[in-house]
């Protein structure tokens, strides 16, 4: 897939009420569009950027599922991101007028709601002329993404596929996004220091906490477990947690992180729509809401629910020693049930 | 209960194999001990004290299941802790000639296993001169301490009770372990502090880790959820967070939190004695394993391999809609168990 930027050079104004001059924002598209084509639109998760070739390689590119050759493929980074999109590392063009002791907006970027990434969305799906879109798949926050739009844009949507994801976010997600928020404020150098580097050990410590929310007890001892009988005080499983720790601060900033687990706690289908039962009837496409059983963070009661609340709504439940990261690696499973639901 | 202070002052050596010029103990008896009295041993968990009126009042007290009036019972601080037995916030009396910068050992003071607690306990036992137990009983690392010391003294014990433990730390336990300490080490204040005051952002930041790994989706969101649909941001989970962090913040210091993780990451009971199921095989006390439905942290699996490895053992699950915590809640379904095995 190709990458491409582009500059929105009007205002937007954020669910919050703050308002930007322009933004940008990074996307990848296999080819050129054009309206015989089938589009796919894939929204990404937390940490990872526009390029699903990349990061869902298994189901994305030539002679995959998705299959780059055949169709039209978008997929945009998040708005609030740090690959391309316009986010806390973006310079800011009024720094200098604000008296800013840096240019970038760091924590001064206005907080982006699972709406906001959306409305970017279809600023990209207007720039390319795009009137229908065939399937439009995301899992956990790529899934809220795709929630949102089918609810916002009925009409525009074939097929949705909603992955370990809900209506609302629960309690406990933002319990596990909040404990991660306080490791990175622990950090001193988050919020001080002038540039993105800030907050890198909090960002540590916060990845090695989301992981175990996104694993489970039962794929942790089958890989992490201690080889040496005889050994003192377990380490294998603290160098893991170290590494991806590590892993994450290398590609990724504090702040963007710190950014988009808030937009995780913003997403709520039912806001100002008369609740979530009602914003869920609106959805007109047809919706495969895929559980993973074991997942720590999404329980499959969850998508259970959006199914039962979605007209043309049906569940799968996918089976995965991983836990919440079964939806970037059970690809199988994934692509068996999307042959048998969706025809195109 | 009333509070005591042992001072021990032969030499102690860890089983890291430092060795330090004796160590203070502090602990809890209910009473004077005479031979006729019935002894019971209360192993404390993580961050709670030497005093279980306090914090496992609904089975401890004046006419409660382990009533003062009536029987013996001894707790002790755990080593390492910072309730009154030797840790990181105690004075180490070589500090001068050590040249360090503060009077306290902070992360100087030796790591803590499982064992060295348990060898503490000893001290405690013999300095009152009891000859037997007849019921010792712990959840969490408390469950460690009952185990491994059912283990090392097979003959001292009638009944053992075991809630919510394992065998062995899981890499999963370790992983939230790690994770809290990496939070820690993300707050420059530790480690570079003079006093113990160092740390406490981080610690806030574990404690909220811990909570999550103590808890349950289920309970999350029968009592964090927002209770203002069109909230923008979700936060009385994130209050709530913050405030559990505070808490334990302003009673408890970095260092010894710090530590005991360290301990928890010890447990091995099988370590240089053949593996885990030979040292089960040893234990001699009529033992009870107590699994919580939903324990995020010890599944019920880990105390059915406990049961099944002890020779007389027994099997009893717990509902709770807390997790883990369960085991410092559900008083009413722990007494139940306890009536139906224990005749004393």
């Amino acid at each position: 897939m190709e990458r491409h930027i582009l500059k929105y050079n009007k205002p937007f104004t954020f669910e919050c009420g703050r308002t930007i001059n322009g933004i940008e924002l990074c996307y990848h598209t296999s080819g050129k569009y054009s309206t015989d084509k089938t589009v796919i639109w894939i929204c990404h998760a937390l940490t990872a950027n526009s390029n699903p070739e990349e990061w869902w390689n298994v189901l994305v590119g030539e002679g995959k599922f998705f299959d780059t050759c055949k169709y039209f493929i978008v997929c945009v980074n998040m708005l609030g991101s740090c690959y391309g999109s316009s986010g806390p590392a973006s310079v800011d063009a009024d720094a200098r007028h604000k008296n800013k002791p840096t240019d970038f907006y760091l924590l001064d970027f206005p907080e982006v709601s699972v709406r906001d990434i959306v409305e970017s969305h279809k600023i990209v799906k207007n720039h390319l002329g795009i009137e229908k879109i065939d399937l439009i798949i995301g899992g956990s926050i790529g899934g809220f993404q795709a929630l949102e739009w089918t609810v916002s844009e009925p009409d525009l949507f074939r097929y949705s596929v909603l992955i370990a994801c809900n209506a609302r976010v629960s309690a406990w997600g933002t319990a596990f996004n909040e404990s991660q928020r306080m490791a990175i404020l622990a950090d001193q150098t988050f919020g001080a220091a002038k540039s993105i580097d800030g907050g890198k050990k909090g960002l540590e410590a916060a990845r090695s906490i989301a992981l175990l929310s996104y694993r489970s007890h039962e794929g942790y001892v089958l890989t992490q477990s201690e080889t040496d009988e005889n050994v003192l005080f377990a380490n294998k499983a603290c160098s893991y947690q170290q590494y991806q720790g590590k892993k994450l601060s290398n590609r990724f900033d504090a702040y963007s992180y710190y950014g988009l687990t808030k937009s995780i706690d913003s997403h709520n289908i039912g806001r100002n729509r008369g609740g979530v039962e009602k914003a869920l009837s609106m959805i007109k496409a047809k919706t495969i809401c895929m559980g993973i059983k074991g997942d720590v963070l999404f329980p499959t009661d969850e998508q259970k629910f959006l199914a039962k609340h979605i007209r043309d709504a049906e569940y799968f439940e996918i089976v995965s020693q991983f836990g919440h990261d079964g939806f970037l690696l059970e690809h199988e499973q994934i692509q068996n049930i999307l042959s048998k639901v969706c025809k195109f």
